[in-house]
């Protein structure tokens, strides 16, 4: 198949001015329709998914890369109940805010819009085709979808129940573009078309990231690592701090938003810790432990200064018992990768005092960082976690693909 | 004189964790305090500056340069008004909106909180130290101003003015850090130090801007030209458009906001064009027009596809007769620079219509282009003008140093 990429990112250009135009109502039927058309096309989409997963098999793919690839009818229904909820939010475009009249005489205020189009380069997730579109639609934008060649039979049909809706209510089909071939080159000519693309966002490993961020000449939302942090305040409710562990650690490992460190406070220590080795020992968490904890952890490991930077994604986590409130913030400061903290206590103005104080994308009181997720926050999914501050931080919906105007309206108003 | 940037960073990094938690009050009292040191060391202030201006003399600057590098005792006066103005504003950080109950029982909201460290690197404007060191204070931010050296003794008297207000107040004074010394190896290596800045806005020539969101491995805010448009729409009010017109025109050449070219619908073209034309021959602005306008101007120039882009600066414009509103959409879809663009109508639906069809940073209904301004847009001041959408889009003050986190309130909810 020969095709231009470049001619499909100005035909998006083109496609993203109807759709920033579309009322909200009807940016609302077309996504229900999107669910619609999964649903009744199921069987197909799974026959093409089936294609990938055998593919896969013969290409040696590890499990866990199969287990991202694979869907089933109940993922499906899943994903077209992500489209809908996303379809009931607020719609973020055109709303207009603080309008005032200044000491000129003219009135000025701030009116939402659309980016223009979004480019997302993923691996195998089939899912991010729907949440992502979904997202950009609802936002006005037009997208770019480059994911996987792993995924791309699944991507395909997918991509049919996208523009089956769009075609039936008279929106232009490349407001949604699938890119048909997942060659490296192509991703490499993607990032330089920064006359017709607005924004790009990767997701996937590390080295993904790096690489589309270092090469990129459209601007890029990075998501780095995630080293989440629960602290036991001394005030703590035991029991629900154990709970919080427990969850944030042991629900799944493989994700940004499962705990990494565990932080106690010294007057609380004698009585958690031991709650806590007990409940790791049960999950088989290995434990790295600072020199105030190790004694209560059998078989735990010195942890090095390295233990403190590191996103482990398994059954493991580092330990530190520190002196105050004071010395946990410093320890967060040092080594927040800006993702998720929480902390666990039941003493008012501690708790508040956490949430002003700790600056990652998503600061928590007394809930577990596995409800750090676009879904769990009310975005009804999440395009991506951006981990610097730039345009977005934490999760985005549909909001964070949205940017704001300034409005003025005059009588003939001249400067001065 | 010996020092490292590395050095000064960390310690600015350091400072803006004291400067994320100052209260809306504190930050009221330091800049009000900086504006009160400018007026006591007008003297000092106007001292250092003839320094400047008599070394810039003899290094030849241009009159424009010398222009932008003078200080007197009403521009100090003007920039400490500016600072006032900026203290009286609404307090940007830890503000908190739609907390919402999620489905699993958290609630879930955002706050407002600072970027963390913002890096300034302009050229010879004194009032920029001040500016910016303005509104990143009260956003909460620490800021490193790297300004250029022409303007070094200037920038000095400037900082010591902040300083003393910092001091005198128990703020640290690496909140605001005025680098010594403007070598280009400096900037160089400022544009590295992602670790502890977490923005970058060049102001100044497009060379200087290009150069440093090529280079620079800390995300950039980019202000690239500004080709503004009037469109003058058949239902326009002739004399309130010619009066937009001119000041947006002649009123200042050598500014971003000032108009580039004219659009003219064809109904209103033989009334409106020969009233542009004496306007123009009175205030000598070279026309380029195209076919169907040339024949209004004496000693026109035909227009060429180059004349839609670009940024005249000088008392010059491109002149287009249009066929319809959508054909002046059109036009601005394919010329826009993304600054500002207006409409001249008294149809109540047209204005309604432009101002939503547009995206521009600035979209205005019978104003001038000239107002858009981060002092006349109610901003006090702006730290720069964004015209690529991402994080910020337009004139920017405090808020658009600021981004939003999200806070989760639990009561030891886990993740099912």
């Amino acid at each position: 198949m020969t095709f231009s990429i470049k001619e499909m990112a100005k035909k998006a250009r083109i496609a993203s001015r109807q759709v920033a135009k579309l009322t909200a109502s009807k940016k609302v039927e077309v996504l229900n329709s999107i669910a619609d058309n999964m649903l009744k096309q199921t069987d197909k989409i799974l026959a093409a998914n089936k294609e990938d997963l055998e593919a896969g098999r013969q290409a040696d793919l590890s499990e866990a890369m199969l287990d991202r690839l694979t869907l089933s009818e109940q993922s499906i229904g899943n994903i077209a109940n992500a489209v809908r909820q996303i379809a009931a939010q607020d719609d973020p475009v055109g709303s207009i805010r603080d309008i005032r009249r200044q000491p000129s005489g003219i009135e000025v205020g701030k009116m939402r819009i659309p980016l223009g189009v979004v480019a997302m380069i993923y691996e195998s997730r089939p899912n991010v085709t729907i949440d992502a579109a979904a997202l950009c639609f609802k936002a006005g934008n037009a997208v770019v979808l480059r994911g996987g060649k792993e995924a791309l039979h699944s991507n395909l049909a997918l991509a049919e129940c996208i523009h089956l809706a769009l075609k039936s209510h008279g929106v232009d089909p490349n407001a949604v573009v699938v890119v048909p071939d997942p060659d490296r080159a192509i991703m490499n000519e993607l990032m330089t078309l920064n006359q017709d693309i607005d924004l790009i966002i990767p997701r996937g490993g590390e080295g993904l990231i790096r690489f589309v961020s270092e090469n990129s000449r459209i601007p890029v939302i990075q998501h780095y690592k995630g080293v989440c942090h629960l602290y036991v305040d001394k005030a703590a409710d035991e029991v629900k701090a154990l709970s919080l562990l427990m969850n944030g650690k042991t629900q799944r490992t493989g994700v940004c938003n499962s705990l990494e460190t565990l932080l106690v406070h010294k007057d609380i220590a004698a009585s958690f810790l031991p709650m806590a080795a007990a409940m790791f020992a049960e999950h088989k968490v290995r434990v790295h432990a600072c020199e105030n904890s190790i004694a209560y952890f059998d078989g735990a490991e010195p942890a090095t200064e390295a233990d403190w930077d590191t996103e482990y994604l398994a059954m493991e986590i580092a330990v530190r018992v520190v002196d105050s409130y004071d010395q946990a913030i410093e320890h967060l400061e040092q080594h927040s990768s800006g993702h998720t903290e929480v902390i666990a206590t039941q003493d008012y103005s501690r708790a508040q005092q956490f949430i002003r104080d700790v600056n990652s994308a998503v600061v928590m009181a007394n809930a577990s960082s596995r409800f750090s997720d676009g879904g769990e926050l009310g975005l009804g999914a999440e395009i991506g976690i951006s981990t610097s501050k730039l345009h977005a931080y934490g999760p985005m919906g549909a909001e964070s693909l949205t940017t704001e105007k300034f409005i003025v309206l005059g009588d003939g108003h001249i400067r001065q």
